[in-house]
C-alpha cells in the first residue's frame, strides 16, 4: 500500500455503539468496510444497525481491526477480550490513555483518542464525517508493533482525521489542561453564578455571550466524568492546583490595584489565544522522508512522538519491509519546510534519513 | 406619551464614539434624532461622523439627553460636565456602576450598562441594531428623578433593548460573577495552557471546541480591564475568592475519587446551565399595572428593582402626573401572569395597585 492511499476495505468490529463508535461504523461502511458491532445496551446496538452504523450485531472472528468505543473504565477489558479472541489489531477511543495502554500492553493494541464530538451523546448524533479534519491522537509505546501502528494510523487517516502521535502520559497531561480542567472550571463558574443568583432572573439576563460560551460545556451530561476524573486523577489534580495558584495570583494583582501587572497577565493570555490556530489542513508542498530503522519495538513511538515534539505534522506514514530482515525503512510524508527540523531531531537520536520528492499522491 | 410609543425624536450628545457610543448614535439617528458627538481622540470622532454615527462633532447646548460612553474611569467627570453645561438628562454605559453613580449623584443622572458588544472594539464595529434584544441595565437610586428615569428607560427601550433595573452595587456584584471573573478565568486558563505547552503545537492541536469556547474572550484587548478591575475591585476579589474555594473543593473531590460527590457538583452545574434561558422577547399577554405613588425620589428605584427581584420583566413604564400634585401614578406594562407576583410584592411595601387591560399597544 503506497503512501496516501486508502487501506483496502476489510472487516471491522466496533464495541460500544454510541456517538463515537457509531460514527466510526458509518465512516468505515462508507469506505466499503463490513462492520459488526455490539453494545452492553442491546437496544443501542439495534439503533446503530437501524441508523446504518453497522452491517451486523454480534461478533466477527474474521475482523482485522476492533475499535473499542466503550466508556473509559471498560476499555481495557474489552480490548483484552478482542486481542484474546482474534488475530486482528485493536484500538480504542478513550479520553484517558496511560491506564488503558499500561493495562493492555500488547503489540497489537494502539491506544487512540479522537478529539471530536463527545462520549456523552448517543448514536443518534453519529455521522460518517465526524472525524473529518479532527485531530486523532494515537499513543504508540515501546511495545507497539510498527506495522500495527502504521495500519491503524492509515485507517484513522482514511476516516478523515489528522493523526497526532503522543506518549500516553503526555496525552493525559495535555487533555487535563485543554479539556478536563476547563470542563470542571466551567461547571464551577456555573455553580458560583447559580449560588449568587437568588435573583436568578436578573443574573441570568445579565449573562451575555462570554459567560454563555464559557459555561456551555457544563450543560452536558455529567455521566462520563467520574470515569475520566478517576482515570486521569493525577494530571487533573496537578492542573487544578496550578489553576488555583494562578487565580490566586490574579486575585492579588486585582486586590492591590496593580494595573500594569494585570495588563501583563492579560496580554500574555491574549497573545497565546491569538496563536491558537484555526485548524487548517495544510495544502503545503510535501516530501517523503525515508528513515532506515532497526526492526524493533519502540522505534515507531520514538520517531512519531519526536515529530510531534518538534511540531512536525506527519501527513502519512508507511513501514517498508518492517517484517523482513533486521532493518526496515520508515517513510514519513511531511511538509517540505519541516524536513530540516525533523532530520535534525532524528540525527540527534542517531537516525540517518533521506529526502525524496512525492511522485504521485492519490 | 403613551406606553409602548417611541419617544419623539430630539437632540442627543454622545461622549466617546467607540463601539457602544457609535452604535447609540446610529440607533438614535435611525429614530430621527440629531446626534452630536465628541471623543478625546479627534480622529475617532471624525470616523464616527463618516460612518454615519453622528450628525455633527462638538457640543450641543440644545441636547435633551447625553450618553457618556467613555472608558469607565472618565465617565463620572464627563457626566458631571454634561450636567453642569446643560439642562438635559445624562446617562452612561460603563461596565461598573456604584463608583460612577455615587460620584455623580444627580437627579438628572441615570446610570446604565448595555450588555452588548464590548468596549474593546472600535467604532468600525458599530451598528444601529447592536442593542436589539440585549439587556440594558439601569441603576436608579433614591436620588434619581422619576421622570428622568422614565425618559431614559423609554429611550433605551426604543433602541431595542430590554431594560433591567438594579441597585448599582447589586449590578456590580452580578457582573463580577457573569462577566469580570469569567474573563479573568479565561485568561488564566489560556496562560496555563500556554505555560504547559512547551510542545505548543501538540497542545494547540488538542484544543478542541470546548477549550476554544472557554478562552475566546481572552483574545480581546486587555486595555479596558485595569479600569474595570480597579472600579469593581471589591466584588471581583470576593468572587475570585469564592471561585478559588470552589475549585479547591472540586480538586479534593477528584483527588479522593469521590464519584458521587463529583456527579452531584456537575449535576448542579448542568441544571443551572440548562436553566440559562435563551433570550426571548416575550409575546405574552400584557397588562397595565397602575400604582399610585408619592411624588418623591426613590419610588421609581424601589418599584423597578422590586420588579427585578421578583423576576418580573417590565416591558414599559410611564409616570403619569408625576410633576403635578403630591402624588403620581406609575404605570407598568408587564406580563399578565406576573401581575399577582408583583402586586403582592408591592402590597408588602405599602403600595396599592390596579390592573388594566392594554388597549392599543403601538
Amino acid at each position: 500500500m503506497a503512501l496516501g492511499q486508502r487501506p483496502a476495505p476489510g472487516r471491522a468490529v466496533v464495541v460500544g455503539t454510541g456517538l463515537i463508535g457509531g460514527s466510526v461504523g458509518m465512516a468505515l461502511r462508507r469506505l466499503g468496510w463490513h462492520v459488526t458491532g455490539r453494545d452492553l445496551d442491546g437496544a443501542r446496538a439495534t439503533l446503530a444497525l437501524e441508523l446504518g452504523a453497522l452491517d451486523a450485531i454480534g461478533e466477527d472472528p474474521e475482523a482485522t481491526v476492533t475499535f473499542v468505543a466503550t466508556p473509559v473504565r471498560a476499555v481495557a477489558e474489552e480490548a483484552q477480550r478482542a486481542l484474546r479472541t482474534g488475530p486482528g489489531l485493536v484500538t480504542d477511543v478513550g479520553s484517558v490513555k496511560s491506564p488503558i495502554v499500561e493495562a493492555v500492553a500488547d503489540p497489537r493494541f494502539v491506544g487512540g483518542h479522537p478529539m471530536a464530538g463527545s462520549e456523552q451523546d448517543g448514536v443518534e448524533g453519529a455521522t460518517y464525517d465526524l472525524f473529518e479534519g479532527a485531530t486523532w491522537v494515537l499513543t504508540p509505546t515501546a511495545g507497539t508493533d510498527a506495522a500495527a501502528y502504521a495500519q491503524v494510523r492509515q485507517l484513522v487517516g482514511a476516516l478523515g482525521a489528522d493523526v497526532l502521535a503522543l506518549p500516553p502520559n503526555h496525552h493525559d497531561a495535555l487533555v487535563a489542561v485543554v479539556s478536563h480542567v476547563p470542563h470542571l472550571t466551567a461547571a464551577t463558574l456555573m455553580r458560583l453564578a447559580a449560588a449568587r443568583g437568588e435573583e436568578q432572573s436578573a443574573l441570568l439576563r445579565l449573562a451575555a455571550g462570554g459567560f454563555r460560551d464559557m459555561t456551555r460545556i457544563a450543560g452536558g451530561s455529567p455521566a462520563i466524568w467520574p470515569d475520566i476524573c478517576g482515570e486521569n486523577r493525577g494530571a487533573i489534580v496537578d492542573v487544578l492546583d496550578d489553576l488555583v495558584a494562578a487565580l490566586g495570583q490574579m486575585r492579588d494583582v486585582v486586590a492591590r490595584g496593580d494595573r500594569s501587572g494585570l495588563l501583563d497577565l492579560l496580554e500574555e493570555a491574549r497573545a497565546a489565544r491569538t496563536n491558537l490556530p484555526v485548524h487548517i489542513r495544510a495544502a503545503e508542498e510535501l516530501r517523503e522522508l525515508r528513515v532506515p530503522v532497526p526492526d524493533r519495538p519502540g522505534v515507531i513511538a520514538e520517531v512519531t512522538t519526536l515529530a510531534t515534539e518538534t511540531g512536525v505534522n506527519v501527513v502519512d506514514l508507511e513501514i517498508a519491509h518492517s517484517s523482513e530482515g533486521p532493518r526496515g525503512v520508515l517513510i514519513l510524508l511531511i511538509a517540505a519546510e519541516a524536513v530540516p527540523r525533523l532530520r535534525k531531531g532524528l540525527a540527534t537520536r542517531g537516525y540517518r534519513s533521506s529526502v525524496h520528492p512525492v511522485d504521485a499522491l492519490q
